[in-house]
């Protein structure tokens, strides 16, 4: 394509402000330097803002939203969340009439794609990686990714769409799958599930909690069945039910799709709060004590092959609250001690980590507890 | 609910004129008579018009575009298909930077809920008809439903909107479930396939083919985990590539979500052509041939056990020019003679029509072929 037609600046700022711009695309990335810049000029002057920044909007939304609409500007930002699939338009306007109770995605393509392969092909991972970095499905420094902090970055997002408040970083709690080994994800096969990097934000009663983390999700359950590059989300809301959307997370094609859609809302000329509500009213969502929440968990631990084992780890679970609601001892694998597993009754996250805490003393034990989440949306 | 307060009239098309009438709601159904009176007085006179009304966009929907354009007058329909999900939204403005090739949807709940039990519960279509009738989830005359008319007018609605036309009920071609045995169910699952009321339009050299059918959807394909009462939607488009949305297409809490979400759109103040394009330049889809549209297809035959009769099927579609797949032969089902079923590959439909018609006059058979689409999304 011939682009000697368009007018080239090195300056984003003063191309933000030219009276030249219509609207203002941010794709530059990052969530302050130039791209920060760029976008405050151009809304200060008035002018519409489409970006795919999800760094910049996690970070800085509520301070953007509220230049935006001091100065009457749109601030649109589909393609920072799963790229060409209109999740941002879904949570944003398609649900404005009824109320979400929780959202939980797969955002991530690279950590879907790494479990997705440990699964399908017995690899290890730090060698699916290994491919996934030479098809440039992950970068050279993998841990924007892999643990968990891009899936945080949209995840932060949604929930100030779904939850009408400030998108708050700091307050997502965040794992990634570098800690994923392959004997967890065929001992949760085992038991039905597959393991996702989930990002999801629930409604609780004692307030909103944003999360990233590995994740058991029932094999029947839409989330289990993603597979590879693609994202998903599930939408919980109490008049729709569930909702539930899967596309591409990423590329150039899907990313220039979400782009032209959201310069399109541009010119039908919508004007939106930027997250539900008046940017001076949004709140900042605070994080929610393991003591109020409650949770599943699976439980891996190595044993010595010797008797009792069994009694020690149910004895020290119900001394300390948690029942247990499936239990699967697996075969000696060599030197490396005998894999039991087990997955929880719901319980609160306070008494399960107290549990856990109290098997990992147990004497018999060869490594310390492998535990994760089971997903509950 | 007490509604004392609110003002009662018997009269909608006075309603939608009333000065006191900031936008239209209609929920009165129907694609003339009163609801279409209704809405066309409220566009005359200028009022955003919100409506659930399927069958009054399908049939009018060029008609009432004109009248809304002309007079400056939104006209949003989101419960009008797939209720709360927001097919509408996504297909209307999601995808405008984009190119839509192909949309394939399983719209109608009734005709799932009935597939799904069928296979579930080993039962026949009758049966199963009479339960959802008895729960709620089919009319007393369940024609518009298992007839495939209703989700006929859902897709000449999207298709409308995905390739920017004018909503023509008449150029789709609508085959429902009422003739779909058990025996199929089993036998396409036998093969990998389960049997899905999918509603398509998919645009091709020859035009956009819009079309209600049973169809053998692979057991791997979301549409083939759409289960109950559920709806889905299929999107490919260039760009993006392959979309996925599932979710509630019925009841009160899920259309009334969906209106609010329209009337919240109405609030935002969006200016966007009611069918992609200005109404006055929206040209009606025709039928495309079946010398044009390729296709795949099951067939079911029940023969006589005797000698020969496999190599006589397989010759007569090697002499009219249609490759097998795959071919099944079950034992004979008592005196119901032995099913036969076969898969071809893709050939023009004409031709696969001309086989089936040679197949037909085959003296070993029972029982007409039985023929059902494979998809091919």
């Amino acid at each position: 394509m011939d682009i000697s037609g368009f007018k080239w600046s090195d300056d984003p700022v003063a191309l933000a402000r030219s009276s030249e711009t219509d609207i203002f695309v941010e794709l530059i990335g990052g969530a302050d330097g130039p791209a920060a810049a760029a976008v405050e000029a151009a809304l200060r002057a008035g002018k519409p803002v489409v970006t795919a920044n999800k760094a910049l909007i996690a970070t800085h939304g509520r301070a953007l939203a509220m230049i935006a609409e001091t100065h009457g500007a749109p601030l649109l930002f589909e393609a920072a969340v799963m790229g060409g699939t209109p999740a941002v338009k879904l949570v944003r306007e398609a649900l404005v009439g009824d109320q979400i109770e929780a959202v939980a995605g797969i955002l991530n393509g690279t950590c879907n794609y790494i479990l997705t392969e440990m699964e399908a092909t017995g690899r290890g991972f730090l060698e699916v990686l290994a491919e996934a970095q030479a098809l440039g499905y992950a970068e050279t420094d993998p841990t924007m990714d892999v643990g968990g902090f891009d899936a945080a970055h949209k995840i932060t997002i949604l929930a100030a769409l779904a939850f009408g408040g400030a998108p708050t970083l700091s307050a997502a709690e965040i794992e990634g799958v570098d800690g994923i080994e392959l004997l967890d994800i065929r001992l949760a096969k085992d038991l039905g599930y597959r393991i996702k990097l989930v990002a999801s934000a629930v409604r609780g009663p004692a307030g909103v909690s944003v999360r990233v983390h590995p994740a058991l999700t029932a094999l029947d359950h839409p989330l289990a069945r993603v597979d590879g590059v693609l994202n998903a989300l599930f939408i919980q809301s109490r008049k729709i039910g569930r909702m539930f959307i899967q596309g591409a997370g990423a590329g150039a094609g899907p990313t220039a799709a979400a782009v032209a859609a959201d310069i399109a809302d541009v010119m039908a000329g919508a004007a939106r709060p930027v997250f539900q509500r008046a940017a001076n009213s949004l709140v900042e969502f605070g994080s929610v004590s393991p003591v109020d929440s409650l949770g599943r968990v699976y439980v891996r631990l190595l044993v010595r092959d010797q008797p009792g084992v069994i009694a020690s780890v149910s004895e020290t679970l119900a001394d300390a609250g948690v029942s247990i609601d499936s239990f699967l001892q697996k075969p000696a694998q060599g030197a490396g001690g005998v894999p039991i597993v087990l997955t929880t009754h719901l319980a609160p996250e306070a008494t399960i980590a107290k549990a856990v805490q109290a098997m990992s003393l147990l004497p018999s034990l060869i490594a310390p507890p492998r535990v994760i989440r089971i997903s509950l949306i």
